[in-house]
């Protein structure tokens, strides 16, 4: 079944990213949150999510409950966006924004494009749940295409956070454990 | 790819035990695992498992560790077993015997086999891993083909266990639901 | 020993958070932390918290490891500062900010000071870890000693965030379930 | 508070267990549980445990729920009736029973009594919940004392156990660890 397929994915990606010390390095303040859509999601209760997000205990990254479908918005919305464009990227990530992992993510050929908030049109920033589409279709229209990596330099209130796209939550969190090893924490 | 496949299935497996209240009467002094095999299963290695098993704290369960493969040994050798029977009979899970239970298990139709290691040759009981092999043969050769739970009556240091087997670890939990909601704990 | 004293009561405030579900309500994007100070803190080290931080699943709050000393710095920081005014004052944890909040604390004769960080210092802002201080030093100076609760209204990439103050993890434990069944969530 | 002393107590006892991956090595089937008695301990509400025992995700030990009165049954009849004997011995723990651990055991002046459920009275046997106390006054009467292990050679059904008696949580968790790093794993 299709949902055995997200859940399965998304544990396998949960195991690579805990047994990665170094990731616990790209956590950021919200903690991170890991998503995987269905193939033919239409809303958020088609993507599944790490419910209780990924912390860390000290040096070690945690996932707090089982995958799950509705565990997640921002991130969700963020997805659901992204498969408008191309329905076979399915996973999103969000870790730490920083300008070394910035600079590394251009390395890895993942062409990161970074977003001010400041241009975000006042009738989107007034309604909750707007933005995480924006930040898509302004990253994809800058980049003329699907992104590997949005930069969001954040807001009043909000932490800037770097979101990673994919194929599926193994991809994703291949990319951000080899991401991990190369930045040498903060 | 089936490993997801399998790995999801347990995540929601795991789920509905954990939404069960009533399954902690169900769990043995071993605690529970539950197990569900690859397709082409071959090792104790193509088997998945909870690598912490399934424990209780107070009357809620609690799966510990995510879905992973190889993490049993006892019950994946049930399984792997059981498939030399039919192949599509990949998930297996264990809980607490008890006459009561098997009434139950009678009255659902599961077909419970009760087997007595006395007639446990002495050269199978000698050799470390081979009872589980032993259980499945001498159940089916009773029920005349695979039951749906073998009741295995234990041993001296040996709990004794009701072995549930089902196509899929979704179906044995939501067997073990039913079975926990008629039982009145103990 | 003091140690087990300050970890014990942690467990304590913990099993009270993780008892009440609408607590999940005042859990903030970066998560809750609670930390409590052994009776003579002199740095970080002498503070324990949940290294994991307060998250929550779904509607239930989860606390992610076992209290430990050294778990936290922010919140670490707020409550070395809180006991140079008043060293039996030992425990603090971070909510989510809400106007809806204020007024309850203000109802629950918490006197509860909000800060703006328009006015801190620049050559405070420019020190990584003066933040904290900062806002205990400013909040007692308003309140004409220490309030009960500090309303950050946060900065640019810093959520706004409440801090409770008290004496020990469990009596702000017991305040914030106590706010919690008042607020009815967001 | 006392309450306080023991969940703390039991707190630093987990940490250094779940340090110890040799540790696993000693937890038997029916996993482990590390329990604690407030000083004046009456019954079994008075003494705290781990209420979901700790188990094992493959070489890592893991405690499941926080420490917590009333959260063990068996080991909390064993500890009250070692505090008949000498109430300053408030902790207790089971591990695998295995020859080689009952040398090491001995080695470590820990006096090791090895028990034999055949001299059981059946009046006894027959009571649910009666073995624990006659297991402590068989062991004491044998050993002229209290002994620092007692080993349950098990019965039908039963597994045979090593019961690790001491001062308080961090006393038998620091003996467990030293015996684990000896003993080789089965």
């Amino acid at each position: 079944m299709e949902i055995d397929n997200v859940l399965g994915n998304l544990v396998r990606a949960v195991q690579i990213l805990e047994d990665c010390e170094e990731f616990s390095d790209l956590i950021p303040e919200v903690r991170v949150n890991l998503v995987m859509a269905l193939p033919d999601a239409k809303s958020e209760k088609d993507v599944a999510a790490i419910p209780g997000r990924i912390t860390r205990v000290f040096r070690k990254p945690v996932a707090v409950g089982q995958p799950a479908l509705g565990g997640s918005s921002h991130m969700a919305r963020v997805v659901l966006q992204v498969m408008k464009h191309d329905p076979s990227m399915r996973a999103a990530m969000n870790i730490k924004y920083d300008e070394e992992i910035i600079r590394i993510l251009r390395e890895e050929g993942l062409n990161p494009v970074v977003i001010d908030r400041k241009e975000e049109p006042p009738e989107i920033k007034m309604q909750e749940g707007k933005t995480s589409g924006w930040l898509v279709e302004k990253a994809s229209g800058e980049a003329g295409g699907l992104p590997g990596a949005i930069c969001d330099k954040g807001d009043f209130g909000k932490e800037p956070l770097i979101l990673l796209i994919g194929r599926d939550a193994v991809e994703v969190a291949q990319r951000a454990t080899k991401i991990a090893k190369r930045y040498g924490g903060k």
